[in-house]
């Protein structure tokens, strides 16, 4: 974009460059981008997320909850649609006591009468402590970062960005949810409260499972080439030690693994298999009895180009779907994972199975208000104040 | 609708079949149908009500309301626009500290991502507490109270679900509060404090009155046919005892009562008289001198056909608009009530009635939040401490 | 409009007669004209928003400002759409726990019902305690006032009407957040808190620099015929002694400064001057030298008619933007403001002079939250309550 000229340079650096601008003292000041889940902080934030989860089913706890950021407004700024994130940074919102404001009309008044974004965002910087954005318009949430960061050396009002899905490559907050739902799910320490039972069972039955998320084998289904969902998890997930991933996807150009998405994450470590259906064998066995963490998609149709729309159309989505009979060859402890929405008509998860043990999605989604609620208590610096408040009105 | 059919059995079941399913051990669960409103549950939801009502007047007895349901959150799922009732439950839940969410955009995004309405009714179920919903689709809130009896019953994460008028037939919270002002209106009782004085002095002019909505004469005025309001109010007025209705109707089948509805009223014992104008005489008297209870209508014209708008154009409307000459024929006592918005260019109600004693409507729109308040405290089980903060701290 | 005929014998009176309806005993009851603004007035406001902002930042006032109209729920009704004037009201509400709620689309279900426009106020005041709002129909917010007036005359139920901004010549809260920022700026009592540094040193500077908004030159510069902003600002600020005006516009009539306006200011010995480009002389002198307060405008677009769009556009408006160079000639004090969006095509004041400490309109704006809960707390008659609280709360 034009507007965003001023930044160019600044947008054109290396991550790991940007990233150090993006925190101060090893807390971050914005979360613009998955590469910022580092490991550790990935910790720090399910170890927050899983203290708001027990807190908020306790009266008391619940109480101190709504207190911890109730002079906190935040402004949820997105003029990109999408009930499903917009919902559940409201919830993560509410939990804490911030209160919301919105702006989610992609044609805003101020726009009509010509107002620049840098000016709009520097407006809800002023009423509002916090600015949490999806935008279809690439690098606009780093651009603000930016902003934010020259307005704080000015000693001016400078306020957190959140990215709440810009561009087409990056939604970090997505990526915190998942990882905090894997995190969960293979916590097989037994005096952690929030393990469910089923899996403490599991791990007998599997003495080689090792706990965590390295060591493990992920498989990522159906819309592999789009979707910042896979590719902002699968590039936190590479950090981890002994990870494999299984991409599945159409043989068409649109909905394979990209090439630069699989050489980073060769260069990390991970040991990368491409598929064309669930119904194959690897290394002389089922592919499905092999993976211990399965990430279904949707197939985007909302970004496809008219010609790459009749192509899709034409293939035969069989194979990327699941069924009763593909979930039964999976590990008794396999958790399905899927970003929703599903598609209904396409139904590469079909209702039958959502009663199924391993059937996390509606779980992943609830797990979304925690991991965004730990994030703002990051973000505003309140993680003491959290901790502290958890001592002391929860049962020891 | 064929996304329902997994329900179909459920619903063509008797309505005292699947009312049992939407309580429980007397407490509604759901609130689905206006059939729900038993006389013992309307008593207790109006004692709420009023106790909401009385406590939000004084800073202490407020502040305690706001500290009731705070820790809840509400999803205002509004697909149908709707101003007022929409308003009048924004207001009920603020009243009780609830949190208020909304979705109103009938193209949510997930919609055009293809996702099932019951997914999304379930991503709600997972960040609020509470599903109020209004749409034109059939039956959706019923079914939605059934996928949260099938969550509840798989021990999964389950929420109450709000019909706030949903396809053509029922309006269950209008029914609560038309009957909240009419036994309000008609409550003798000398020591309630809620007793507005004019009523108890007419009380000694009207010996024979009787305290209470059964033994009145109810007159339903204008779009008898359709408007789910008088169908669910009617049927819901069926209960008492001694409960005459005058149905006055322009005489087209669009506009008229229809049959189901008056067979069941008489099936119920009410005397059903129907009337094509305001100035008839029955029994050898005024008709208009000899109503209890006054109920208003607007002729719908957004549910018209092209066919019946054009009948309907060509009706002369004067029989069923109001007067200052018909009002003083009225009985010193008898309410106006009309569910509102009235039509200003009709005019069944011309606004020079409203400063009447009489003319009710205004403080009905407003009793409707008090007793939709009054409904989320018995959903949410909070009547117990709603009542125990009234004693605590309104004065004796 | 036909619909407020029976108000149009009392729309006609003169201002001074119809603000008397809009007070009781010194204090607004309502706020819908800026010549409601009165020098002790905005003195109490001012006063009131200085005391806000202080409690804002200090954990435990913040706290006790989010008491104190927490008992009270407000109505934003903004059927014009004004992003900047919206959320700077929200914020305003929530600093002081009102809750907030909204409609914003022009066309409410309601009115597709046919109900009146006074029929949804009157709904509007049944559910909520206050009214703010923002429509391009002329007087509709004064009609308002008289409403409620009736209705309090009738003790039926009334609230406050606040005007953000109805028809073509009112905006008063913009005129309120402008005169704060103005009287900030020039408030060079040593022992106020508020003051900025950099001006305790500028009153050394210019000895003869009186504090207050008096004894000074303002330029307005832009669009001058148009936008109330201009209008409704001049006219407060000619209640002050010794105040000269420039008006610096391009020569078009609809551009300029209209005569009433014109007329208006002179009888209240304003000295007004008009010009045609920012670069010219005044006395002999540059005339940027010699403002003492610059008011930048966007030429308004969205207003024109098709043939003052066309010839709008064939002026060259390089003489009404800002430069480096022009605001170099500017005293080393001279506030900039802007009542904002700024057009970033046009570029009336370029990105280049934000960094410049005389930029005042990112504070400006931030000033308008301040204003404007000032002005709540007046009209809720909680000045005594917030003062109270501020000596308790806050160090000495």
């Amino acid at each position: 974009m034009q507007e965003f000229e001023e930044f160019s340079t600044l947008l054109q650096r290396p991550v790991e460059e940007k990233n150090r601008e993006f925190q101060r003292q090893g807390r971050l000041k914005h979360m613009i981008s998955a590469s910022q889940l580092s490991i550790p902080l990935l910790e720090k934030l399910c170890h927050s997320a899983n203290v708001i989860r027990k807190m908020s089913r306790e009266p008391k706890g619940n109480e101190r909850l709504r207190k911890l950021l109730a002079h906190k407004r935040a402004m949820l700024y997105f003029t990109q649609p999408s009930t499903r994130t917009f919902l559940s940074f409201m919830a993560a919102c509410q939990i804490l006591g911030l209160t919301c404001n919105e702006v989610r009309d992609p044609k805003t008044s101020s726009e009509v009468k010509r107002e620049s974004r840098m000016d709009s965002i520097r407006m809800f910087s002023s009423y509002f402590d916090v600015i949490i954005m999806r935008s279809q318009i690439a690098d606009f949430a780093e651009c603000c970062a930016y902003l934010m960061n020259d307005l704080e050396k000015q000693e001016r009002r400078s306020v957190p960005i959140i990215n709440a899905g810009v561009g087409s490559d990056e939604h970090p907050t997505q990526a915190l949810l998942d990882m905090y739902t894997i995190i969960r799910t293979f916590d097989f320490d037994e005096s952690s409260e929030s393990r469910p039972s089923r899996l403490a069972d599991l791990r007998r039955s599997y003495p080689n499972l090792a706990s965590g998320p390295a060591h493990k084998t992920y498989a990522f289904v159906g819309d592999i080439g789009r979707g910042r969902t896979v590719r902002s998890l699968a590039t936190v997930l590479a950090q981890y030690d002994g990870v494999k991933m299984f991409f599945i996807s159409p043989d068409h150009e649109v909905l394979q693994l990209d090439d630069s998405l699989r050489q980073s994450l060769k260069k990390s470590g991970v040991v990368v298999e491409e598929f064309n259906s669930l119904e194959t064998d690897y290394q002389g066995q089922s592919l499905l009895s092999q993976i211990d963490c399965l990430y279904m998609t949707r197939i985007q149709r909302e970004h496809n180009s008219e010609q790459a729309e009749k192509e899709i159309a034409a293939i035969d989505l069989e194979p990327y779907r699941l069924t009763s009979d593909r979930v039964a060859q999976l590990k008794s402890y396999t958790p399905i994972l899927h970003p929703f929405p599903r598609d209904s008509v396409i139904g590469e998860i079909p209702t039958e199975i959502d009663s199924d043990p391993r059937a996390m999605y509606f779980r992943q989604a609830r797990n979304g208000m925690w991991a965004r609620a730990a994030l703002l208590v990051h973000l505003f610096d309140a993680a003491d104040s959290l901790h502290l408040a958890y001592s002391e009105v929860m049962p020891a």
